[in-house]
């Protein structure tokens, strides 16, 4: 009798948390690293190093960005559950008696405190986009970075966590130089992850735009074909699981945030986006919970 | 003429600045990090991964954490202003439209908002605690781990940001082994960040607990002599900046998350929490902000 596709994925959390390398904790989708976990993440990261080296200008950026970046893009328009607000409390000592109280009663004290100017980075090239204002050098640019991300979409499904991070390459230039950097991305990406013996496929994709003014979102998107994803089917053909994607925005951040090429017109930007965690959990789901037992090709490419 | 503290603290932001160190953002207290800074605190992970390899247990945990961890710890008694709360939108389609105006409209959207069931992490460590309920083994155990860290305090002041990174280890064991190890810390830390050329002082410190009852809990962690800090002086004697704390906790988080010694009692801890943003901005500001012209005993510290 075969298993499902949500007991296959069921299993894999039990092993994974069995064998420590998650550490449960008490938000559905919050997940503790062990060390084997932590570790391969970091492999994984040098391995992105060693093959983006000297390429791109590498930034940082901490995992809360402007309020108003989420305004001026539209994201609460097209993704308004996933975002973070983050929000503090400003008050007196009198309004803290109160507050406390609430605390210790056991519930919610959002009423104690107001909207700050800060939310969880939604996507991690969001923070780049607002420090770009004005012309791009002839040629245009490219940034390398990687960013803590937060969605809010609790559920126990390690491969869908509310808090992840993605590492990012970040082009911006002309309309052909966006796409010819796409283009390139497309099979370099599917030789980078085939390196670790995922059984990988590159696919179409939409973003999650909200509601029914959605759907006319995603056929657009579908149809210009701006997004695809590098899956691993884990449990089932039907429901692969996307490890990485490759995006071009077009001109919508340049235009946001006033960016203009060396032509003069707005700046178009493309990223390509590698899920961490979860080329981690691919991973351990391919080769096995037991580093030691990875094949000897994979530890290579990894220098595990 | 002499400058001011607030004048040399100001001179040195744009200096940051305009050498594309730091990186500004809409927000105050939050700032990108151009390729020489990360470089710096990347070397810096570096530089202590070989202090203390082979010492602890490796572990990660995301920038966010559960709300019930603030609620147990007491943490928005002490620090009510600090702590940053996450919320989200879970409305419907008629409640959307209703958002999308307001977010349209230039406003705060707080009100259209849950508090969800995260925060933003106010302490690397904290994370930790609540996964550690019931027996240590015998000789208690260490951790080791980086964190992203929230304090909602806004200000200009690059040494006081409101999202950086904490390195810690965290020592869990009995009253003893866990003083030993604090103990053993103030001098190795004196170490460690003379090797890098820094004027370091080793100071007395308290917590900034909040409001009137605050001023009794400072009076006994100092007098109890729980938390030492290691400053530089940057911008005046009178106000040095603290760039690595050491905090013994005592049996607070043992108690609180059911966390027992070998022995039975509740387990006592202590963490070592290097600021990396802080130690960077030290050097930049001690060393000069063209990494070339450091001297060689840091270069060579920092393998750079």
């Amino acid at each position: 009798m075969s298993m499902s596709h949500a007991e296959k994925q069921e299993a894999f959390r039990q092993g994974l948390l069995e064998h420590r390398i998650l550490i449960q904790t008490q938000v559905p989708g919050i997940f503790g690293h062990a060390a084997p976990f932590d570790a391969v993440i970091r492999k994984l990261e040098a391995r992105i190093d060693r093959e983006v080296a000297g390429e791109a200008e590498r930034v940082y950026f901490p995992p809360v960005l402007a309020r108003e970046v989420v305004r001026s893009t539209g994201y609460m328009e097209n993704f308004p559950t996933l975002c973070g607000s983050v929000h503090s409390f400003t008050g007196d000592g009198a309004l803290h008696s109160a507050l406390v109280e609430r605390v210790k009663q056991g519930g919610d004290w959002g009423e104690f405190l107001e909207q700050s100017q800060v939310v969880l980075v939604p996507s991690a090239c969001y923070p780049l986009y607002p420090t770009l204002e004005g012309e791009l050098p002839p040629g245009g640019k490219l940034f390398d970075l990687v960013g803590h991300v937060f969605r809010h979409e609790p559920s126990d499904d390690p491969t869908r966590m509310q808090a992840f991070r993605q590492r990012e390459n970040v082009r911006l230039g002309s309309a052909d130089e966006v796409a010819a950097w796409c283009e390139g991305w497309l099979q370099r990406s599917i030789r980078v992850l085939s390196a670790l013996e995922l059984p990988v496929r590159l696919d179409l994709a939409t973003d999650p735009f909200f509601g029914r003014g959605g759907r006319m979102m995603k056929a657009t998107q579908r149809a210009q074909e701006l997004k695809h994803e590098v899956t691993v089917a884990l449990f089932s053909e039907e429901r692969p699981l996307a490890i990485t994607s490759i995006n071009n925005h077009q001109d919508h951040f340049g235009h946001v945030f006033g960016i203009h090429g060396a032509d003069g017109g707005y700046a178009h930007s493309a990223c390509i986006g590698f899920g961490l965690e979860r080329i981690a959990l691919a991973l351990f789901h391919t080769h096995g919970f037991e580093l030691e037992g990875w094949p000897a090709g994979v530890r290579d490419a990894l220098e595990l």
